[in-house]
């Protein structure tokens, strides 16, 4: 049986280099989970010594301060600088971009309008950039009523649809004169997905590696699911079964954004034991 | 019978606007016919002594020159300033709008798109203040494998409809990094349509006055026509014909965005001469 990875799979660009921020910051503590993944804080902490703060309330003579990906607030960020600790940014570049264009923005006097979710850590730190008016939505109806500048400047989250977004950009096309849109939205979350498909359609069988609670990697399942009826979803190489792979002849493998390579790995080393 | 004028009729803004200058510049040519209708340039010129040249090359000696509502070129506006003839400027407000959006955004680096139709003088005359590159297209396909900077403005014909814009402002959005959109559309035309059909679903009968080969008072017509089957197109108080309003009760009277008020206004007389 061969073996083939999905040709984009499992952690995205900033959270691969987040990861690598945090293996050369030994002793350091991580301002909020630096990924959503426990078995890679596990290893990060057991190698590295690197431990995982609620937030910066609970720092207690530390040395270093990473900034996770998802970034943290203005103001959580000046308080650190002040400290003595030192700070070692691992904020995905993706999600810096539109902290600054909120801050720019608002000092040019735009209204800003985000496009995302408000209890999102990535949007409650961009949002905490804007000086002025900031509003934060999920859908263009949020803004019914609203007050709102004749100019008006638009970012997203990163990982929100493009689709819906536009719809907010219409909308605010209706309602004031100048509507200055920024798509800071990455294609990572997308690539996996697009990718997924691409092999599902073409394998026998197919393992989708990664949390069961994950939302991204059931999402990841489903669409392997729909192309290729003997889809999988596994937490870890201990759940296959070698019944499964009986017979077929392309075996194809994806991973949710959240899945570390070396858990990816060790599934496809059992799938070569099963010498199939 | 009751006659009743739509709420919303005739002249816009910008064309009154520009018909009130005409007025106090006697002895004056335009650059251009100042608007598109015959019997008011015909009056402009008998009243006032208002003349209507082609282009800046006709000029002959003149004291004074009428820029017209659409606005002229930039080169053409830099040439009438450095003769010595004076310039009035009658450019609608809302067509000098986007031509300084136009000079500024190009000046800041971004490439424009204009949504509009490039052989119309309004789009002439804003597109000659781009420095950098600037594409007038009228559907999104047309920038299909053309190369756009990372930073685009885009700006409206005034007289387009919004829908359009938005699909060619979503476009964009998944094309480049920035898009400042610019809502230089202008609702009159849109508030004379709105208004014909709310006077036509009440009215017995309906008059729309305008040229029969201009195309926005043909859109009226066909309005009216729907929510009223008795509706007539007519360009003058001549044709209108008695027996039409026999036993009507309300009769709705509209008029094309060229139409001036002194034709409409033969057109209503008429109307009431008939003691229905």
């Amino acid at each position: 049986m061969k073996i083939e990875l999905a040709s984009s799979y499992g952690f995205c660009f900033g959270v691969k280099r987040a990861i690598k921020i945090a293996e050369n910051a030994k002793d350091a503590v991580t301002i909020g989970p630096i990924i959503h993944n426990n078995d890679e804080i596990n290893r990060l902490n057991k190698n590295f010594n690197v431990k995982t703060l609620e937030g910066i309330s609970e720092i207690d003579g530390e040395k270093k301060a990473i900034i996770r990906t998802h970034g943290i607030t203005k103001g959580d960020l000046a308080e650190l600088k002040k400290s003595d600790i030192k700070v070692i940014d691992a904020t995905c570049p993706f999600v810096t971009k539109p902290q600054q264009i909120c801050e720019k923005m608002s000092k040019e006097g735009y209204d800003i309008v985000i496009f995302g979710d408000e209890k999102h850590p990535e949007i409650k730190g961009v949002k905490s950039y804007a000086i002025g008016k900031v509003f934060v939505v999920l859908e263009e109806s949020e803004l019914e009523g609203v007050k709102l500048a004749q100019k008006v400047a638009v970012i997203s989250q990163t990982t929100r649809k493009v689709e819906k977004f536009m719809q907010i950009v219409n909308y605010l096309m209706l309602r004031v004169k100048e509507v200055r849109v920024f798509n800071t939205i990455c294609n990572a979350t997308f690539e996996n997905q697009e990718a997924v498909k691409n092999l599902a359609v073409r394998a026998d069988v197919m393992v989708v590696v990664g949390g069961k609670n994950s939302s991204n990697t059931k999402q990841l399942y489903l669409i392997s699911k729909t192309a290729c009826e003997d889809s999988y979803l596994v937490e870890n190489e201990l759940e296959l079964e070698r019944a499964w792979f009986e017979g077929k002849n392309l075996c194809g493998v994806s991973a949710g954004a959240s899945t570390p390579d070396w858990i990816i790995q060790k599934v496809i080393d059992r799938l070569e034991s099963f010498q199939i």
